[in-house]
């Protein structure tokens, strides 16, 4: 150990805080996003002296607080956040809904003034206490003098005891405050002590009983239409195979969001596509009497219409928590166990003694799969006729691009218009990545930020794919000193919020340009240029074919690739592939 | 009126909601900053073509919110925020909390899903209600259905509480939370009904009753050391002129902030260098007996530390509400008046019968205010001494701009070393111009935002002066279609927060560079060229000299000035400034 213990010299504050970083090595907290200040340094200094946690200063704290966000979403641990007092946590609010929203731990502290002199008209005091409402899940107060041994013993508990909620029960963001007086700044070493109190905690295992299994086992049996859904939910290869077994079932079908990752699962790539069908006999072939729904949001929109039209008998969901979360409007039961748990269990008590014959035992032709299987061949070659026919637009853009990404990486999709059309149009099967999205809350805010920490967690390419109104929202994601190579941004680019133009209503307004498009005509190169990234623009199918193995390649720096595409010509092919789709029968 | 009055169609969405437009203008709340959104386009829709109404459409939700707090800082009436659902509101708050402790008027109003979609995994649905905790002076969530007329009724009446509300007792930011359902675009014209329900409120005018006054005066007059401090307050001619006549007596000094706009009034410039001495015997001197305040935050921290320090026997605070902000630690008295009353009604009290004399009479050379003017003397003295003899720097830089300013407009100044600098070094007395700052909270996140909005509220040169770390904080104050060519842009770069090098204790840790300046190399060039603004940079006091004068010129653009520093140079300019201010004597 490198800790440099027994350094008992007189230190310029206080141990207490010095053994917060101490604390969270123990608990494995080991990456921190700063954000400079003086309020703050007591605690700066405690974490960047320490010599198991790595720190990043970040200035903007709007997009220090999603860079933490990216980076514990891919390392699935907390990541702090540290930030002076006053309006610099405020900053970090959008990123704190996202979290709660995504489940991502995060363990933010805000430096504070000592008590006495909040709302006294003192510098950068504001009410820090709770600032993040109800988007927190757990929210503490440091006592500012710790002379008393109580209070010491405050200090160390609660440290754990707010690492533990950010992962337990459900994992989000804890907040909390440290008020500090003077000095700020040690006029010595620190010294780290290995032997502060450290409370650990087991996360249970949780499983159903007997009886209930019987009961679901029964339903499962009961129902000819049985449709698996699988929402938001990190890389979890140990479920994927037990949904595989599923396969064995005829009657059951499953289908997954872009961001479920379980591209190597999903026999059905374009459910998107095929729920956007306007045939009510289609519909109601594919409408099943027992929906089993995991992982967390979905994107798609036609999947939410659907099944909140044609309503199963039953609706399980399979989630670590009691909220009713009703999506489709059609929850019955929720099975508060892990989906690998429920997954690995119903295929044992299934299948158990059969061989996993994977996916290989014939189709039934009127089975319900084998009904979804057919829409699945009309829609791949809808897509493809539709393909094969576009001009240069982000609907084209954004497929090969994702054609071409690499084999194993990490890809973030932006809000707005991309994941909508990713999630149409699916990744193929045989590649490793791990896909992301901000869809806890959906917001354009801190995509950039998001991708520049998942790409410090990893040296694999990690890919972002946005639009330019999420890039310029959100530039200051590059503008600090630890930009990493793997990172590569894909902007596509129509000047303007384009997916306006294609909501109905929104597109014939004499408003629209200037109050929902909000046009400009800003390029990234500038932006490039300042923060030391390799600058490549393009606007043809063609340009864009051959510069994309290239882009994928490694450089010596983070790189982005700009496309620019024409609004009006986007929104022409989304239309037509929008009546195509309406049409699918 | 260009109202269409009457045009009674079918609406596609809610008459109550379209009304809020209509009672917005009648209650004079006539500026809108939107951000894009869809399910705000009702309320968007409503603001904009409402022919009175000015609405301007900003991306970033963080700097529409700064850009709103700066056009309502200048106009003295609310301004409307509009955003839609989701973690955009969140982006508002850190401008929330400066309004709050700025007390400037803001009538923010938040698209959202209607109540039973909150939490269901529904795209950008998060916990709306209150989400500005405690630094709102409002807090209204209108109900999603209005067929039922008590609930038209409540949503016109909470229109007119809420504006009601942001600017009395105490003004400030209040919250609408809308909840919409679709459609959220019209498919008609919409119909303003001018009868809509309005609430007006007139704010009363308080005084003090005689034996109050009484007391007050015969306090007055056996005190012989009576100090009158102003912080930050808009410009008011009628305050300036009273405070003037407090000069007929010689046991009062008159000391104000760079923000209270009373240069006119200030005989006393360097109240902030004098208290720097480190002479007892001086402090002592100037130690009030009797201490009068009124206005916001001060910015000296000579001032603050000196008058902790000396507690004054009594001291009154004027300020129209009754929390006991006790700056100085010695607060005994609140006058919960205006400050233009007290000034007038103490001058006519003390003063009536006497010639208005306007400083000419003769001083008593051992009066509390010849003491004061003795040691302004020497201030001034020693400052001109000082700045005849130093190099290139920021210090010299901002004097150099401050001396420059044109005759009339408005000044913006930027958080951190900026402001501390410009208060030594404070305006002179022959300029009309309104200076104003983020001191409610003193972050640096929206200054830049601040200082557009201020600039969109008049024809005048607005001028904002700023470090490099505020500048591209806040970057994104510049993407939008509204810039106004009246807006002047100082960038003091010193290429990161320099002020750490002279923080004791700051300048000599080890991670100085990496974790509290956060060194970078970026100008504002490219940023100014993506935004279209003229740019020019010097790095010299030559150079610095000779374009001012152009500079604040009329341009056919916004423009930035940007000037180089040393972060060396300037900490030891200051250094020096700091040894000199401390021997006075």
């Amino acid at each position: 150990m490198l800790c440099r213990i027994g350094y008992s010299v007189m230190i310029a504050f206080k141990q207490s805080i010095v053994n917060i970083a101490e604390i969270c090595a123990q608990k494995r907290v080991l990456n921190f996003i700063i954000s400079a200040g003086s309020r703050s340094a007591p605690l700066t200094l405690a974490f960047v002296r320490h010599p198991q946690l790595t720190c990043r200063t970040i200035v903007d704290e709007r997009s220090a607080a999603f860079i933490a966000l990216g980076l514990a979403q891919q390392l699935g641990a907390p990541v702090g956040l540290v930030c002076t007092s006053g309006t610099a946590g405020l900053n970090y609010a959008p990123a704190v809904a996202e979290a709660y929203y995504q489940r991502i731990p995060l363990l933010i502290l805000t430096a504070d003034r000592p008590p006495e002199w909040i709302h006294e008209n003192d510098n950068q005091t504001i009410h820090q206490l709770e600032m993040f409402g109800k988007h927190s899940r757990g929210s503490f107060d440091l006592p500012v003098d710790d002379t008393h041994p109580d209070a010491k013993w405050q200090i160390e508990r609660t440290i754990s005891e707010a690492i533990n909620l950010s992962l337990w029960p459900i994992p989000g963001p804890v907040h909390i405050n440290v008020p500090l007086r003077e000095p700020l700044y040690p006029d010595s070493d620190l010294s780290y002590q290995k032997k502060c109190k450290v409370v650990t905690m087991t996360p249970p295992q949780s499983s159903l009983g007997d009886q209930i299994w019987d009961e679901l086992i029964h339903t499962w049996k009961n129902s000819k239409k049985k449709l698996i859904v699988g929402g938001m939910h990190k890389v979890n290869t140990r479920l994927a195979e037990k949904l595989m077994k599923l396969h064995n079932d005829q009657n059951a079908a499953i289908v997954t969001d872009i961001t479920a990752n379980l591209q190597s699962v999903q026999t059905i790539h374009h459910s998107d596509m095929i729920l956007g069908t306007e045939s009510e006999e289609a519909q109601q072939d594919l409408a099943p009497d027992l929906l089993i729904t995991f992982g967390g949001q979905v994107v798609s929109k036609n999947l939410k219409v659907f099944l909140r039209k044609y309503k199963p008998k039953e609706h399980w969901q399979i989630q670590q928590h009691g909220q009713c979360i009703d999506t489709f409007q059609s929850l019955t039961h929720i099975l508060p166990v892990s989906a690998e748990y429920f997954f690995e269990k119903i295929t044992e008590m299934l299948f158990s003694g059969k061989e996993n014959t994977n996916n290989q035992i014939s189709v039934n032709a009127k089975s319900y799969r084998s009904i979804w299987d057919t829409w699945e061949e009309k829609a791949r070659d809808a897509m493809r006729t539709f393909m094969s026919d576009i001009p240069h637009s982000e609907f084209l853009a954004v497929n090969m691009v994702l054609k071409s990404l690499p084999l194993q990486g990490s890809l973030q999709l932006g809000n707005s218009f991309v994941i909508r059309l990713a999630n149409f149009l699916s990744l193929k099967e045989n590649r490793r990545i791990q896909v992301n999205s901000n869809r806890g809350t959906s917001g354009i805010d801190g995509t950039l930020s998001t991708a520049v920490g998942a790409a410090l967690a990893t040296t694999q390419i990690t890919t972002i794919i946005l639009g330019d109104l999420a890039f310029f929202y959100d530039r200051n994601a590059l503008w600090h000193n630890y930009l990493p190579s793997n990172l590569r941004i894909i902007i596509i680019n129509n000047y303007g919020g384009g997916i306006f133009r294609i909501l109905n209503g929104a597109s014939e307004l004499p408003e629209l340009r200037e109050h929902f498009e909000v046009e400009h005509n800003l390029t990234a190169k500038n932006t490039a240029a300042d923060h030391g990234l390799n600058y490549t623009f393009c606007d043809s199918k063609e340009a864009l074919k051959k510069m994309l193995p290239d882009f994928f390649k490694f450089q010596d720096k983070p790189a982005i690739l700009e496309i620019h595409t024409d609004k009006e010509v986007n929104a022409k092919t989304f239309f037509k592939f929008k009546s195509i789709m309406k049409e699918l029968k």
